[in-house]
C-alpha cells in the first residue's frame, strides 16, 4: 500500500511480478545494495537517508547513461529487533525520492536478515538519440563535472565528528544522506551530444580513470578546476582537493564532450540550477590529473574506499 | 565476464547501467532475495545450488503471471571471509539457472556484507494474450496444479536427518536445493486460457488462500486429490499430506481454468513432461480443503513457515 496505485493498465505490488508499460526500445536496468555497517551508519542515518540514499544512487546509475528512470522494485532483509519506526523511516524515505525523480516503486520482496540491507533494481531508457557509455571519448574532447566534488565525503567527517549542525555543516550532511542523483541534468545533457558520461560514485580519480580505460584515451586534468565543495572548509583540518578526488558518493555526473559545446552545456544544466566545470581535456597521451599520473591518484582512490 | 557476451546493440555488466532490447507491450519485473541462515544454510547448499535457487525463484514469480523471463540483475552480498570457490559456486549455478530458461544475466553489484545473501531482479513479459494475476478465477473453474508437492520440504528433512543419498532421497535433495521453475509449463498454460495463477513458493494452503481472496471467490479442495510427492515415503515418520499443504518451495503453478479445458491443458503441459492435478472446484461459497477450512490450514502454514 506504501507504494503508491498503478495508472490504469499496470499492476504493482501484490501479485506474484508487477506488470508496467514497457517503454519503446532500449530498457535500461540497474541494481545497487546498501548494507548496515558498509553503506550506513544507524548512528548517523536514519531510516529515511537510508531509503532515499538506495533509490538515488540506482537513479544516479540510469542518469550516468543519458537515461530516464522508471520502476523500482525493491529487496529489504530487515532484522527481527528491527524498529518499526525505522522500517517506516525506510519506505519515507524511498517514497520520496521515488516522487522527486518520478520513478514507480513497484514490488518488493522483504527477508529477515542477521542485518539491515536495502537492494534496489531500477529500471530506465533513454532519453536522447540513445544511450551513452563510458566509451566514447575522443582526443580533443572536454572533461567536465555537474556541480561540486567532496561534500558528501565532507559531510561524513562532520556526522563523525558530531559537528554542531550550521548552515554549512547542514548541506555537507545533506549531501551524505540524501544525495540528488543528475536525473534532470541528465536529460539536459543528452540533447548536448555527450561522448562519454560516468557518475562520480567511487571518487573522481577512479571514475575519470573507468571512464580514460573504457575509451581507451588519455587526460590533463587541472587541480584547480576540480570544483571543490565550498562548505568543506567549516569541517577543519582536510585536505580539500583529497576529499574532492578520492571521497566518492558525490553522484555527481563526469562526462566528455566536444570542445565547442562546452558553454551550450553549461548554459542548459545551469537552467536547473546546477554548475558546469571544465576540468580539463581528453589526450591520446599519458592520463595526469595536475602534476601526477591519473593511476597514482586512481590506486590512492582504491585505499581511500576501503578504508571507509 | 562471467555473465556472457551480450548480443549486438545490447550492453551488459561493465558500464552504470546494463541496455537490453525491451519486450513490446508489457513489462514484467520481480525480486527475490535469499539469506544465510534463513534461506539456505551452508552446511547443506554449495555456492551452485545457491545461485540456482535464487534465480528460480524469480523465474516462478514470472512464470506464475503467464510469463517468460528475459533478464536478471544481481546483488550479492559477501562476508569477507567468503571461500573464493563459494562465490565461484554461486555464480556457476547462476548462470546454469540462466541457461537453463533462457535468462541474459546483465549486471550485478558486490557489497561486502556480514552474511551471505543474493538478491536476483527480473524482467519478463506475458507469452499469450496478456498476463494471468491471481484474481481472474471464477465460481465453477477446475483448480489444478502442475507437477507434485511436498518434495521440496521432504528434502530439507533428509538434508537435516543426512540420510542415504538413495535415487529418491536424491531426488528430494535436489527439490530442495535445484528447483525447476514452471517456465516452460506457463508458456503452454497461457495458451489454455487460465483464470488465475500463482506459484506455490509459501505452500498450497498459503497460496491457495492467497488466489482465492485476491478472486474473492471460495474453494472446495480435496485432500485425496493434492499429488503427493511421490517419492516422500523414504523419509519415513512425516505426514505427508501436511507438508504438502505446508511445505512450500515447491515453485508448481497453481491455477484455475474453466473445466472444460481441463483436459486440453493437462495434454499441453504434459508434451514438456509435467503432470497436471485437478485438485478442486473454485465456488462462491466457503474456502473448504478437504473436511476443514481453508483458513484453519493456512493459519497452519504461516505457522509452518515462521518455524522453518
Amino acid at each position: 500500500a506504501r507504494f503508491g496505485s498503478a495508472p490504469a493498465g499496470e499492476i504493482w505490488s501484490g501479485d506474484d511480478a508487477a506488470v508496467v508499460r514497457a517503454p519503446s526500445g532500449d530498457l535500461l536496468l540497474t541494481t545497487d545494495m546498501l548494507v548496515e555497517g558498509l553503506d550506513f551508519d544507524l548512528a548517523h542515518a536514519g531510516g529515511a537517508d537510508i531509503g532515499w540514499k538506495a533509490l538515488a544512487a540506482n537513479a544516479s546509475d540510469i542518469a550516468a547513461m543519458c537515461g530516464r528512470p522508471h520502476h523500482a522494485v525493491v529487496a529489504l532483509g530487515l532484522r527481527l529487533d528491527t524498529p518499526e519506526d525505522l522500517v517506516e523511516g525506510l519506505l519515507d524515505g524511498l517514497m520520496k525520492a521515488a516522487q522527486r525523480w518520478r520513478i514507480g516503486v513497484v514490488g518488493g520482496d522483504l527477508s529477515g536478515a542477521g542485518e539491515i540491507s536495502i537492494t534496489v533494481a531500477l529500471t530506465g531508457s533513454p532519453v536522447g538519440a540513445g544511450v551513452v557509455t563510458r566509451a566514447g571519448a575522443k582526443a580533443g574532447d572536454a572533461i567536465c563535472v555537474t556541480g561540486s566534488l567532496g561534500g558528501a565525503a565532507a559531510g561524513l567527517v562532520a556526522l563523525r565528528r558530531d559537528l554542531e549542525r550550521t548552515e554549512p555543516v547542514r548541506r555537507l550532511v545533506a549531501r551524505q544522506l540524501r544525495p540528488a542523483a543528475r536525473v534532470n541534468e541528465a536529460a539536459l545533457l543528452a540533447e548536448c551530444g555527450p561522448s562519454a558520461v560516468i557518475d562520480v560514485s567511487d571518487g573522481l580519480a577512479v571514475d575519470l580513470h573507468r571512464l580514460c580505460t573504457e575509451s581507451r584515451v588519455g587526460c590533463e586534468v587541472g587541480e584547480r578546476d576540480i570544483p571543490i565543495d565550498p562548505d568543506m572548509g567549516v569541517v577543519g583540518d582536510l585536505d580539500f582537493l583529497e576529499l574532492a578526488l578520492l571521497g566518492g558518493e558525490d553522484f555527481e555526473l563526469l562526462f566528455t564532450v566536444p570542445k565547442e559545446r562546452v558553454d551550450e552545456t553549461g548554459r542548459r544544466i545551469g537552467e536547473v540550477g546546477t554548475t558546469v566545470s571544465r576540468i580539463g581535456t581528453v589526450t591520446s597521451g599519458p592520463r595526469r590529473l595536475g602534476s601526477q599520473s591519473l593511476d597514482h591518484w586512481k590506486e590512492r582512490g582504491w585505499q581511500h574506499l576501503r578504508g571507509r
